[in-house]
């Protein structure tokens, strides 16, 4: 039930990408579960990764790999987390890049994994490994819807954006994909994202750029507050486009590429939401009016989070005074709560405080029917703003994490 | 589907305290909605609320007449929360106060109001009025049982507790009840619960009491993290009991009574989560080992506020991958993870960050079959710790939750 989303858009090959997905039967069979993005050599790489602190071993691993070589290979499996797993999970992680590396003629430590699926059972390693041929075999720079799919656990669409911009005569393409759908709220980091620009950068610019961009995007979506073990966000950038480097994080070159990235990132993360657990509402909270962006932030992530919230808008029921509820118990340090005004989409609902003067049931009913929604919120109190995405509380988000093992 | 609770035990009359209920068709007709709750002259108040900023009228009101003068009555209705009603609901909530004690022969400030229900729809003061008279004429000390029902909102059983203890001598009684069944997430109050006991004590005291026992139970918590903008807590005092008069809080006296106090409120409070909106699962949160209660705390309520731990727990599936994810996401500024265990019951899942080497999934299904499970972490840092009480996430709560106005 993913909500406004039809279909993948177009994704452009990124020149020195290339992307392999295969069927290795890890949890299930007959799905697409194992995925190998090849970059071509000298790709620069970047990545924000969760901070959960029970962290995957594949984080651990990705992380270590990638301080000690540049790396030539992403590998990425659904089914099994390989988080809560101890010391043997290192090994499994560890000897899986090997395994690739092998078969690539590389080192391991330039292969980079990652994981998603089921906390604390151990990965089936052999099945993995037999199934890595297949998935070298299936290498090809048109193949991003392939690896959209091979990267998807409860997510009903395969998740893509791609983006194209002129830099000093060359072209410069952006292409990403993504998955969700729950154990959402990411933190300095999603769930898995992979994208890629052949725009030539240094190093430090690329990380300031991944770093500025999952802060206005995958940083602020949330399903249902859970941060999961595994999150990781990977920007590639393979230096084929042509153009001049990229070596400052600022000015108009820097913008124009950033501003891409930033798109691109902000469509795939809308689109995590837009196929949340359950989801039949895609929500996006605007809180303004705070005294800081931290302030904005607690008041929007509080009525994300609410349950109470969440269940109403499955509803279609314009039951405002959760919202008010909500506010009143969010994290701020002085709240007036006769500054109050809060907007669903353009209705004002509360206005000091209280019921708007000029609100009838009817008005809230017209909004709240619809599939997308705004959640204004004005605190009143200064000048700081904060917007996030969010979905709602279904019968399916309990029918789905009920069933997710069996 | 209360879990574990079977009909209410034996509530003691309180001398001095009697109670009326009346179906005055408030919200819906043909259930008891309107309570009435006379003290004796000369009883003392003690009350905790709600922190709610988003306070309602009735918690204002209540508390500005508990500055002015000892009260003679609690008024209490369900259906309208009037909260988020502005002037007009501090108006209407001075007004039934007005009606009441024009009956009595009081003072309006001598009457404390409290409401639960809908936020923000006006309340419906003249079908209040109305059934006052019907309410008074049920007033009796054995009315305990009808005003636990006159106070039910989407609770399925009426909650009440009864305790007797021997004072110099003296029979003491506390008897008190409650209503849930969400929006519960109390701070430093509860939904509504009036405890009632004749022992003869200071307000000093009596205020210490109150606190103390809150924090022990009502503060202890939660269904869905949503705190309610009409908690309050009440526990009166009439005086009756004949004993010499408790006015330090501290003592073997004291004990008494604040045990007896403090047993009637834990059952009360548990009570709430047995029948929270629908709870198939009584789940209690330990957390001990950490360096301060509060870093217990943060990772108690993270676990317990967690749809995707409460989701399984309803599917009664030992996914303790998602407990481990909470923790390793709760707010605890310094967690080693290779420090932490994690127990359903007596089974131990996870040593030292990983999963214990003797677990086998089978032991843990037989625990998460059970009605009531204990859920303990260790996080090996410290000598503190806390301990919390919650419920599953079912789709009987999204149900309730989604039709909830309808």
């Amino acid at each position: 039930m993913a909500v406004g989303l039809h279909g993948l858009p177009p994704l452009h090959p990124v020149p020195g990408i290339r992307l392999g997905a295969t069927a290795a039967g890890i949890r299930k069979k007959n799905r697409r579960d194992l995925v190998v993005i090849e970059c071509t050599a000298g790709t620069r790489v970047a990545a924000t990764f969760t901070r959960n602190r029970f962290c995957a071993a594949p984080v651990t691993v990705a992380r270590e790999h990638l301080d000690q070589n540049a790396p030539r290979a992403l590998l990425i499996n659904t089914g099994f987390a390989n988080a809560g797993t101890g010391a043997q999970g290192l090994e499994d992680a560890r000897a899986s890049c090997a395994a690739l590396a092998k078969l690539m003629g590389c080192t391991g430590t330039e292969v980079l994994p990652f994981s998603t699926g089921v906390i604390g059972e151990r990965f089936p390693l052999e099945r993995f490994i037999a199934g890595l041929p297949g998935c070298l075999a299936n290498l090809d720079e048109n193949h991003w819807e392939d690896a959209a799919q091979g990267i998807m656990t409860t997510d009903t669409v395969p998740k893509g954006s791609s983006s194209q911009v002129r830099i000093g005569g060359h072209t410069v393409t952006v292409t990403g994909i993504a998955k969700g759908a729950g154990m959402i709220r990411p933190d300095m980091a999603t769930m898995l994202a992979f994208v890629a620009t052949d725009a030539v950068i240094s190093q430090k610019v690329l990380q300031a750029c991944i770093t500025q961009a999952v802060s206005k995007t995958f940083n602020r979506i949330t399903v249902d507050g859970d941060t999961s073990t595994n999150d990781a966000c990977v920007l590639l950038a393979t230096g084929l486009a042509g153009n001049a480097v990229i070596d400052v994080s600022q000015g108009e070159v820097y913008a124009v590429l950033a501003d891409a990235v930033t798109e691109v990132f902000a469509e795939l993360s809308q689109a995590i939401v837009r196929d949340a657990e359950g989801a039949t509402k895609f929500i996006t909270v605007e809180v303004r009016g705070g005294k800081s962006e931290s302030d904005c932030l607690d008041v929007a992530y509080t009525i994300a989070h609410s349950p109470l919230v969440k269940t109403a808008f499955f509803a279609s029921d314009p039951n405002w005074g959760r919202i008010l509820a909500a506010i009143g118990r969010a994290p701020v340090a002085s709240l007036d709560v006769n500054a109050v005004s809060v907007y669903l989409n353009e209705v004002c609902v509360v206005q000091h405080g209280a019921v708007a003067p000029d609100y009838i049931e009817a008005k809230g009913l017209a909004v709240m029917r619809l599939p997308e929604i705004v959640v204004g919120v004005d605190l009143g109190a200064g000048s700081s703003s904060a917007r996030i995405w969010t979905s709602d509380l279904s019968h399916d988000y309990v029918r789905i994490n009920a069933e997710y093992r069996s």
